[in-house]
């Protein structure tokens, strides 16, 4: 390696939406790296889901939640999480009014989000994976279809039966500066999060395969740390990897990223009433790609997260 | 003058609230001084009324119209300034909106008011003139009360009669910040602004009325240019003079300020319809304090503002 490539500072992009997300890029944001969040667009639940019904806007939640992670201002990032508790503004993230109010002046979410980061003083990107307005569909094993983010995500049958297929309606193209973003990464970092109603719903935008295969980065999946009842219920390691490729195409992911770590088990117990168990390792190594890597990833805290500390982000750092 | 005096930044302090303090400020704002806004806390309509009441916070309105009138980004502007249309936040002024949610999240009204200024960049200071939760009372003419600074602006009546009266309930004690600001004051400007639910609301403040009178700054009353029916209908220049005079005591203002120029006969007509008037200049000048300056003060636009242009700020600046 010359000195120039020692020095370059390397172009990472985290693909998702959710606390997931935030947790990467609150680890990796401590490191001279240059980085973009490419977020989900298919939230349509609570407060975001309000705002898109009654003011036609596209969802603001991931991308806030993107933005507050990039922000140095624990006073702004306080106030961007900030949800009113009663009144007319009831259950509103103040984040999300103020993406919403932008994109209402200026007709165009992409530039609200650039504004807003502008405003928080973040460190990096954030791009709304698409800026088509999409709604999430999944249809059911037993053929049933589940129209909207909010009903894949919060399952209010006992036993429901598990996603078969996933899509956008109707189909949405690719955000160009996030078509940008991927070609010039050097890592693109793909979850954690929820798998199909966080993950995947970026892999099924149009132009997001060919590019990410197109793209000379390093491709790391991060793999869940407790499945989720109603999306992810029973899957192991290797379900999760199965899913991404089964959107994302064979071949294209370099690694999967697993968390080794057990967390006490009265933390557990708190999950099991949700029906969340841990993710059981993958059995074998795989000869083929993506190659699978096994460490530590956890915060350590009384909820199974990943870690937003250093430790998490120089294992990520160690692949470029 | 020496240089080093001819060099020395000059301190105004603008006191006011509404749309007469907007023009205040955006007019002098383009000059190297040092600005600082007092604003009215009396205010409890619309957007600003609906958040006191369902959030028990302090009324962020006429904050916010300073805050606004001293930020130089546009994008920003507009966004304080943006009012959602409809739906759950219909009426909402985004920036009452920000301004609220700092203020739930700080229990701090002023801290919230500094905070904005930071994120709106503006060039000076806004502080809100007591930091005390209050309702303007006004007692009319004909022995009834009115509560609420809502009431007394908007008048319901056909034929209403006169203000002979106004406090604040509770009594409201001066922000020790606006306190320090008037004592280092070069020039201090009153008004313009609705006499008695924009301007007088500061003057009822404790403390006020002495700081202004300890104050070695030049204080200059900027007359209103048209009367507005249910506050200062039939009102001349020296009623409006009187009435600052009675609250604020005698011998204070070392100068009146009053608009010469005649608006277009059509632009009259358009205020005859809401029973405004244009204000009667003075007959004759003052032997005593404050002495009068009568000057073309208007921005030529279709509605009689206070020009927001270098020609007013030069004329308030020749003061000191």
């Amino acid at each position: 390696m010359s000195i120039s490539e020692a020095k370059k500072i390397k172009n990472i992009v985290v693909i998702g939406g959710g606390t997931g997300t935030f947790a990467v890029l609150s680890a990796l944001k401590q490191y001279p790296v240059d980085l973009t969040a490419v977020v989900s667009m298919a939230d349509d639940g609570g407060s975001t889901g309000i705002l898109r019904d009654q003011y036609g806007v596209l969802p603001p939640g991931d991308a806030r939640r993107a933005l507050v992670a990039l922000s140095p201002s624990p006073v702004l990032r306080d106030l961007f999480n900030y949800r009113f508790a009663n009144g007319d503004l009831e259950g509103h993230s103040f984040g999300n009014l103020f993406l919403s109010a932008l994109e209402k002046i200026h007709g165009n979410f992409a530039l609200a989000v650039s504004e807003a980061g502008r405003v928080l003083n973040i460190k990096g990107t954030v791009l709304p994976v698409t800026l088509d307005n999409v709604r999430l569909v999944a249809r059911l094993a037993n053929g049933k279809l589940i129209r909207g983010e909010t009903n894949i995500d919060i399952s209010r049958e006992r036993a429901r039966a598990a996603i078969s297929h996933l899509w956008l309606e109707p189909k949405a193209m690719l955000n160009p500066a996030a078509s940008e973003a991927l070609q010039k990464a050097d890592l693109i970092i793909i979850g954690p999060g929820d798998l199909y109603t966080s993950i995947i719903p970026n892999l099924l935008v149009a132009g997001m395969s060919e590019d990410l295969r197109q793209s000379k980065a390093k491709k790391v999946y991060v793999c869940n740390v407790m499945t989720k009842y109603g999306e992810t219920h029973g899957y192991k390691a290797e379900d999760f990897v199965c899913a991404i490729e089964r959107y994302l195409g064979n071949g294209i992911l370099d690694y999967a990223l697993f968390n080794k770590t057990r967390p006490a088990r009265a933390i557990l117990a708190q999950y099991k009433k949700k029906r969340a168990e841990l993710v059981a390792l993958p059995r074998a190594m795989r000869t083929k790609k993506p190659k699978y890597i096994i460490a530590d990833l956890l915060d350590g805290g009384n909820l199974v997260r990943h870690s937003s500390d250093k430790k998490f982000a120089k294992i990520l750092l160690s692949l470029v």
